[in-house]
């Protein structure tokens, strides 16, 4: 049976308490965590968000009925203790804050008792995620995730504040918004009020942020929720946050500089950690010629280098095919890895094929200077030394080369080498490498499409000095976009946009959009773009992600306090669920009828 | 054709600019407010969010071109401008902080061009609301509506500081939730996944955050989204903002002190009002009894008088009725209008009606002391007399009596004082008069539902003096529930939680709940009840309303960037709209057949 907390006011959190607090009369309130009996004495360690205290039960200092009463206690009762702070007797637990005291209780009071918990509350849960996710108001009482999530509350206090400082205004912008058929899928929202019509709920706020640059008001922010009904991987959710801005009459450089300090100061105020400033900046061109990657780990080595010149005259086919085609031949040293085992690199082979490789071509250097080689029978002794040489090759070293497009190679050997890193333990998770990778390029062709696509959106500038390929080369065109990446994770990105009406039609001219398509997809931009548009230019952080990284997790999950899992469904509410038709019909929907080839495959059975 | 801002950094926005500035060369950008052309100068006022700043061409400072080039501006054109602040030659504009300087520019860009706005941008527009909100990009560059979203701004910065130095964390909860059938209507998400399932868009985060408190995170505060489907009122939105917060081990006096301190600090920071501590704190029952409210308007008197023991031997049917019925007759003093003209009481009268009253008894005090009354004939001069000295009825004075069942004379004489109030203009705009209204009724009766519903919701916790009757009359059962009421209106709200089993489920029981309906509505939320649970309470403060009644406007839709019209649309944007078949099917979905009735009628004409 309960007891109330009346009469009672809690003095301390139990993990703030110190030996400073020695000698005080306290009153903390908290989870029962453990409980043993000891030869008369009875330890329970109280547990709240703050950290855990010991409260000592002990014959001749407490009263037989207190004893008595704590000896009952079980693990999640919620308790009250009224007690002194004193040195421990005992030994000192290193391993908490308060392990130099404990507390000698002279009130005890149960608040709410508990049921066994269907597993332990206990760091590092080797829990399947399953059940905790089931059962996530327990999962949520882990140390770990509680960290977690005040680390995140910390990230979004310190984002506000100096976002703040800077002439930010925080503006919310509708969820009820409207569903636009370009891009991912929206969420959809019936409407009662108009039945057959639908609102979206937003990707993310982008029209609305530059309106409000249109409306003046200069720099917005937002941490905002976003939403995208796509099939989900396993670092995705249905619905994510965003820190989100935008500034008027500014250049690139007026956003960086403006972030850099925001995340030197989040990395240090909640890390510890010194970001030195400037962040480097890399071409996307040169983070795809180095790392395979627009968003490089560049905590390591291991970068790529073009042969292509070197190889192109070898007699192997699948070199010359690559080349022939407008490829091209790079590969990876890999150091000191030349003795790998055949099966090893076997497997490194069947990863690359994962990531569309045709094959993997090495080059083994053995430690005497010899080599072997999956393509030595195609080289001449010269050919394979100035294949060595040109990727720097000592004794010692493993050389992966991928031959194909570009895209191709780029993708295999930008993997592989993170791949390597992590199976050679090259990563320091508690190194931040942070990297902005500038001048992506405008478009993308889509052979899907059979036209271009926008990289970014279709409000992306382009860089001034290529406007001039907007017609005769739309694929050469750079956009003055920029992705800020944090140890081979894209954490942000953003662009200038454009504002010139002139420009923007030209864009849309190249998607192959109709004056009529774009004006129904983005009539209202576009109208409000004929009122005078300032310069302007945002930015938006993957919160989640950002937040994962610093709190060294390898799951958004562990970051956010009520996931879904891969289905978009939750566990512990069992949403998305069954509704009654009445409401249905008030929103003037039906389910559909059943899919057909169902229907027959039961006729069958 | 727009002009580009490259090398040109603005160095400051055009309101900061002062006299401090004389003499120094500055760039600033902004709209163009207007472009007045007076014997060869042209005077240009530029506009940013801060303010507005004089630019002055004038032969002989500036070369021709650059006049010209003025000249042909026109409203709302972007422009870059660097000049030099000077004093002004002529007269100084004390209706602007950058009235005694102006900018003698020695380059002008013009950055974007402006079709003619469908309206002018200036303070107080008297353009009807519905263009106004169609072109929401260009009202929103009205200086009033940029105040208030700037306060807005401001208000959510300082509660979010605030309640992070209180030691609340912020937590986000999900959007895409669970449905529930109880209450007022969900928005609903179809699911793509799992075809004809449903996510319910959340009323408020009322579940995760007892949850959250369940979970040990002891103190939470979220600034966060909520959805109602209801039939919107003027002062409704189908998306609103709470400020939500929930804490754990703590009784009312808790919650009260860290909101006053709020409150405090958010009017003292934003308005300079001092508001005095602590807030006067008033049962419902005497809000009921002196205002006739449960958010009684503090700024004035006129309250109500319980007149029932004076009146109830009259031979007036009207209060006798009233009487016998268990009701009540109780009046208003309205002072010095006893020569109020009989039209004008009619109207009060019909104003009564309106709020369900049958009639508006009055006696209309001379100034020689005699009196008219609409009940004359039906007393005695004793019993007038009495009544007049029970009401302090004086010289000049006008009484008006409501008589019927207690709630229709509180609502009838509530809305009557604050009719009255207007129409005297009694109401400060500039006077901030908060009060707590506590000791809710836990229940009210539903004629509806023929049963008790919850007057705040299920898990607020009942007075402890009064656990005893929720048995024999559940009707006299007081709830801990608190209003933080301002000037007539309510702000926000909270209560005690209920965190014993026991209690719980038998105030389920008294609202008619079976144990599986009780299940399954708030199965996950009963289940962690299981595995300890603290004593937790906790208040929300509608955003919107808070903030309009800062800005002192009427409307929240003044306060809200991209607001909804009452059929819950938006004309900027069109949305809710309609989308394709195929995103339909794929979510299990068909538009249902159309209404029958319609149909017919289809077929009649």
């Amino acid at each position: 049976m309960a007891e109330s907390m009346r009469g009672l006011h809690r003095t301390h959190r139990c993990g703030e308490l110190s030996a400073a607090n020695a000698g005080e009369m306290v009153t903390v309130m908290g989870w029962v965590q453990k409980n043993r009996n000891k030869g008369g004495l009875v330890f329970v360690d109280v547990r709240d968000r703050s950290g855990i205290i010991q409260v000592v039960f002990e014959e001749g200092k407490a009263d037989a009925d207190l004893i008595a009463k704590a000896a009952g206690l079980r693990s999640e009762y919620v308790v009250a203790v009224v007690g002194k702070v004193e040195k421990r007797s005992g030994a000192v637990n290193e391993h908490i804050s308060t392990g130099e005291i404990e507390v000698i209780p002279s009130e005890l009071r149960v608040l709410s008792e508990s049921a066994t918990p269907p597993f332990p509350i206990e760091e590092n849960s080797r829990t399947k995620e399953e059940l905790r996710l089931k059962y996530r108001y327990l999962d949520l009482r882990r140390p770990d995730l509680q960290r977690n999530l005040m680390m995140r509350s910390q990230v979004a206090t310190l984002t506000r504040q100096f976002l703040a400082d800077e002439g930010f205004l925080e503006i919310e912008t509708p969820i009820l918004g409207k569903s636009t058929p370009e891009g991912a899928r929206d969420y959809l929202v019936p409407s009662r009020v108009h039945p057959g019509s639908f609102y979206g709920l937003p990707q993310s706020p982008q029209l609305f942020k530059q309106l409000l640059m249109c409306s003046g008001y200069d720099r917005y922010f937002q941490i905002a929720k976003c939403f995208r009904d796509e099939d989900l991987r396993a670092d995705r959710q249905p619905e994510f946050t965003q820190i989100d801005m935008e500034l008027s009459f500014v250049d690139v450089d007026d956003v960086i500089d403006v972030n850099e300090r925001l995340l030197a100061k989040l990395f240090r105020d909640v890390l510890g950690v010194e970001v030195s400033l400037p962040i480097p900046r890399m071409t996307w061109q040169e983070a795809m010629d180095r790392y395979g990657s627009d968003k490089p780990d560049t905590r390591f080595g291991m970068e790529l280098t073009d042969v292509t010149e070197t190889v192109k005259d070898f007699d192997f086919v699948v070199f010359k095919g690559a080349v022939e085609n407008g490829g091209s031949v790079r590969g990876i040293n890999v150091k000191g890895q030349g003795g790998m085992p055949r099966k090893k690199i076997d497997k490194l082979v069947s990863f690359a094929k994962d990531y569309g490789a045709k094959g993997l071509a090495y080059i083994a250097i053995q430690e005497d200077g010899s080599f072997k080689s999956s393509f030595a029978k195609f080289m001449t002794e010269e050919q394979s030394k100035n294949l060595i040489d040109a990727m720097a090759g000592e004794a010692g070293d493993l050389l992966l080369f991928a031959a194909d497009k570009n895209k191709v190679v780029w993708d295999v050997l930008g993997a592989l080498r993170v791949e390597l890193a992590k199976q050679l333990e090259l990563l320091d998770k508690n190194e931040y490498s942070f990297v902005w990778i500038t001048e992506f390029p405008l478009l993308e062709w889509s052979e899907e499409q059979n036209r271009y696509t926008a990289m970014h959106h279709p409000f992306t500038m382009p860089m001034e000095e290529d406007l001039q390929y907007l017609d005769s080369d739309p694929g050469r065109v750079r956009a003055k976009a920029y992705d800020i990446t944090l140890n081979g994770n894209e954490i942000g990105g953003g662009s200038i946009r454009i504002f010139q009406n002139e420009i923007q039609e030209k864009m849309f001219e190249v998607l192959g959009f109709t004056k009529e398509q774009a004006h129904s997809q983005f009539g209202f931009l576009l109208d409000a773009f004929r009122y005078g548009v300032p310069p302007h230019a945002g930015l938006a952080y993957g919160l989640d992600r950002m937040v994962m990284l610093m709190a060294k997790e390898d799951s958004i999950r562990d970051v956010i306090a009520f996931p879904k899992i891969k289905d978009a469904s939750c566990l512990m509410t069992d949403a998305p669920g069954e509704v009654d038709e009445k409401q249905l019909l008030e929103l003037g929907l039906a389910l559909a009828e059943e899919d057909t080839e169902v229907a027959e495959e039961t006729e069958e059975g």
